[in-house]
Formats: C-alpha cells, structure tokens, sequence
C-alpha cells in the first residue's frame, strides 16, 4: 500500500507492508486524513517516532466484525490497555502502556490501509461529511479544555495561537458564553473569528483588561510568556500545545499571583462529532487546501508553511 | 527605636525614626518576631525592597482605639485598598494597589514599634504563646494550600523541601487525612515529621508509586524539576515558594500529560490561630534559635545556614 513514512527522513513508499488486523482490530481504509501540527514536530524528531505518520482521519471499515463492516468512521488515537490504574480510574487517554496512532508505537493514518481497534472507533453521522470528520480529533482536543476548566458567562479569556487547532478552541470555548478575546496576527485571521462572532485584538494592541483564562495554543516559549502577561492574579493558563524544548518559565509569578496552569491534550470525540453534526462548530474555513495522497510530500510542505491552516489528503 | 534595615546592605540601626500612625493605623511594640526565607531573599535583591524588613511577628498594641490597645496581636501582611476589584471579588491578598510588610513598600517587623493598619490585626487567644504565634504567618500559608486544592484521603500526596514553611505545611496536609510522603535530606527532618506520624522518604530512595499531588516548597529549578518526575498524569504540583531567576520548566510534559501546577501564597490567619489554640500544629520543635534583638544581625547569619529553621528575635 501506498504511505508516508517517516524514519529519520520523509518518504511516500508505494509499495509499504499492509497492516494485518489482530485481536480486536479492524481494518480500515483510509478516506480522507489532516495534516497536523504534531505531525510536522515530529518530522522534526518529537518522541523519536519513525513510522507512519497521522493520526486525523476518517476511514470505512473493509475488515471486521459484521456490525462494523461498510461503517464509516473516526478513530481514537490512544490505543489503551484498559486494565491499568489509570484507565480504571476514567483515564484512558492517558494509559499507563499506550500506544498513539502516528505518534508513538502505533501506525499512523498516512497511508491507503490502518488496522485500528474496534473500541477506539466511533461511526460518523451521515449529517457529518468527511472534511467535517477529518476535524474530529483536534475538535475533540478543543472540547477537552471545557472538560477540564469552568468557564463562567462572566469571565474575561484571552486565546493566543489562532492556527488551525485555536480556531477550534475558540469556536469551543465561544459556546460557553464567556468573554472572549482572540489574539492575531493576521487580517485573514480577524475576519475568519468575526465571522463567527469572535472578537479579536492585536498583538500590538493587547486589552487593558486582564482575563481570568489564557488558552495557549502557540506552543512557543514566547506564547507562554505573552500568557503570564495577559493573566489575571488567581486565573488559569491553559497549554493546549507541546513545546519545542523546555522554556524558561517565570515560576514566582505563577506562585505569588497564585496562577493555576493546567496541560490539555486529547478530548472527548463523541461531543465533537455531537456539536459537529448539530452544526455548532464551522470548520470548512479551515480548510487551506487539499492534496491527493500521492502528493502527499508537497501536502507536508504546504502544512509547513507559516500561518497555513488545515491541508487536507484525499485518498 | 532599633531597627533591622536593608538599603543594599544589612545593619542594625539603634536610632531609627518610629512610625507615626496614620488613618486606621494603630502603634504595635513588638514581642517576637521569626526570620522568613523571604527576608533572606531580600537581602538578596528579591523585590528590590529597601526597609525595615520582617513581617513574622506577634507584638502588643499600644496606641489606637480603646478595643485594641493592650491586646496581643498578630498581622497580616498584605496591607490592601479594599476597593480594587479583586478585594470586592474576594481576593483581598492579591489587591492590586497591596504593599506588604517588610517585603513591599511597608515598614516590616524587625523594630521596636509598626505600624499597621487594624483591620489586618487578629487577636491571639490567650492558650496561644509567643513562640506559637510567630508562626501564625506561615501556617496561614501552609494552609492555603488546603483552601485550593483538595486533598482526598485517598491521593498519595509528595512534599519536597522539609524546610521551615514545607514542616508546616507537611503538618497542615496530614490533617486532611492524605497518604503523605516528605522527601528528606537529613535524618533529623526524618526524626521530626516522624513524631507527627509523617512518612519520609530519602531523595535517593523516591517512592515508587507517583503522586496525585506534589507540593514543591524547594523555591529551586531542581525541586520543580524533582515534582514532574514525582507527580501522576493529571496531577497537581503546588508551587509554595518563589524561585531564583525564571527556571527551564518542561510545559510539554505539563501539557501532555495535563498537568495543573499551581501558585499558593498567603493564607487564612484565622484558620491558623484556630489550629494553634486546638494543639493540632505543633511549632516548638520547628524553633532552631533564639536571639534578642539587639543580636539581629546574628541571627539573620544564622537563618541563613543550609537546613537552618526557624530563628526567633526577641525584643
């Protein structure tokens, strides 16, 4: 089959080893997959991983148990023991012995076939069409910040990272009712938020008012820092992003101001696909381009481009 | 009076202008007073505090309204506008226009006479002694943490940097009935938290079992770097102290493995008296030495020894 791989250097191999279903895995064929941030960190040596990259996609099942056969679906990415302590504890996302879909000892979603467990699946909607789909997962990671953070009707937040993953969490935390502000760079980026009925500002023209919740989507050391400068005394930072290496992190200031700052990783796919197929979540603006697999090379260097947003490979 | 300054260098000043109260303020003549690491901090640049420094004290009210004089008393030290919105939101200690005593635009502790605002005094009930309430500063702030983050008796709960504010707070914790381990250097930590019923562990000899909450009182690079490898996935690490300089710290692993690290500083006076007076913290063990005033530069070098606990001055 055909996939991109990546093993120190990035290739589409032509004719890579097909995967063969065991235990409860079923087999998936490859509909339509998105390009990821994670992706392009880890072309660049994140968790040393070397294997198929992706782990956005929405498949049908060509291999399985009768209930599943023709089904079309998203899958989760972290494949779980189910019997460690964590996972018995509501876990799972963060299973002592997992295993993550293009990420870290599991094939990844860039290629024509994945042999995926049954229990990570879940079936698409008809109401939600394949670009929709697509966004499940990093929609599902945008839902975790509300899963995680209250959000009051009355509080000031402040988003800054406005790439493909903070356009998600805004549009999430927007359904809260809370007081939000999004930080930009770019005019495209402000029409986009405002289209959605999302306020936006300026780097250069930050607000006066401090927010009570800073959601960090850059993932750059410089972001953090922009966070501890637009945060409230007592308010909470979200880091919705891994960061390349390990910042200098002002930690007398989250002592004495007394800041609460929480990491936010995946989230729940059944309130993505939810808001998803309710219409509450608009993710074809998103959408900067789209690249049969074969080109699935230039499709990377597209992704890598600064300020690109989602580009899409079609199978 | 006698006075305790530091204006880029330490000295003891016998003849220093008394305070002359001002609005609500009343005359405090001062009994006992405790060296802080702060203080320590401050003379080292931290706050670029020049001053009368201290604000660990219990003193005895001799000018004011008829209610207060006379009275034994402690102080908080965040000395506050009250109408800022963060004092009508419920915040007063982090008000936006505070000063605090010996450490930010106030005169502190280490004199013969303060003075303070009555609306920061407490009166100390008579089953609490001198030695007692000079530390009703720290157990306050050992108790905040209680006051944000719940301990549940079942959470394995790790304190690092068994100082003088970490055996408070160590003391404070195991009231909540947690499975508390401290990490210690020297066997004379691990003979005292062991009279209180504390488990101790060496650092070379780290449980194996991480925990749902790390309390990091080190104030040092490595002690937060020691709380990422000690916390659970999803757990805690409370920052109790402030830190030389801006610290590398790993936010991918914050995030990743969604972390919440949180600031913890001033506390509930009140909540500390309370426990004092009840028997249920015990102080005396935590007193390493006493100095009369006159002998405060002593005293401070003292402080200032690796592993030193708490120094008293008496006036």
């Amino acid at each position: 089959m055909r996939a991109l791989v990546y093993d120190g250097q990035l290739r589409l191999e032509s004719h890579y080893p097909g995967p063969v279903p065991t235990g409860d895995q079923v087999l998936l064929k490859m509909r339509r997959a998105g390009i990821c941030n994670t992706d392009l960190e880890l072309v660049a040596g994140y968790m040393n991983f070397h294997g198929v990259l992706g782990h956005e996609f929405v498949a049908e099942v060509i291999d399985g148990p009768a209930e599943w056969l023709g089904q079309r679906v998203v899958g989760e990415i972290n494949v779980t023991d189910g019997t460690c302590d964590l996972c018995q504890r509501g876990m799972p996302t963060q299973c002592r012995n997992r295993s993550t879909v293009g990420i870290f000892q599991h094939q990844g979603a860039f290629a024509d076939q994945l042999a995926l467990t049954a229990r990570n699946l879940h079936v698409v909607p008809d109401a939600v069409s394949d670009d929709q789909a697509v966004f499940v997962e990093p929609l599902a990671a945008a839902f975790q910040i509300l899963e995680q953070v209250k959000f009051a009707p009355s509080d000031r937040v402040v988003l800054i990272g406005a790439g493909k993953l903070g356009m998600l969490c805004a549009q999430a935390i927007k359904l809260t009712g809370a007081d939000l502000t999004v930080i930009v760079r770019r005019e495209a980026q402000a029409a986009m938020l405002h289209q959605w009925g999302i306020k936006t500002a300026l780097q250069v023209d930050l607000p006066a008012a401090r927010a009570q919740v800073v959601v960090d989507c850059t993932g750059t050391p410089e972001g953090f820092a922009a966070a501890l400068d637009l945060i409230e005394p007592r308010g909470t930072i979200v880091l919705k992003s891994t960061y390349r290496g390990a910042p200098q992190a002002d930690l007398t200031r989250i002592a004495v101001e007394e800041l609460t700052v929480i990491g936010s990783r995946c989230g729940p796919f059944d309130v993505a696909l939810r808001h998803l197929k309710a219409g509450l979540i608009d993710v074809e603006p998103l959408i900067e381009a789209r690249y049969p697999f074969g080109e699935a090379l230039y499709a990377m260097q597209h992704a890598a481009r600064r300020g690109a947003m989602k580009v899409l490979l079609d199978f």
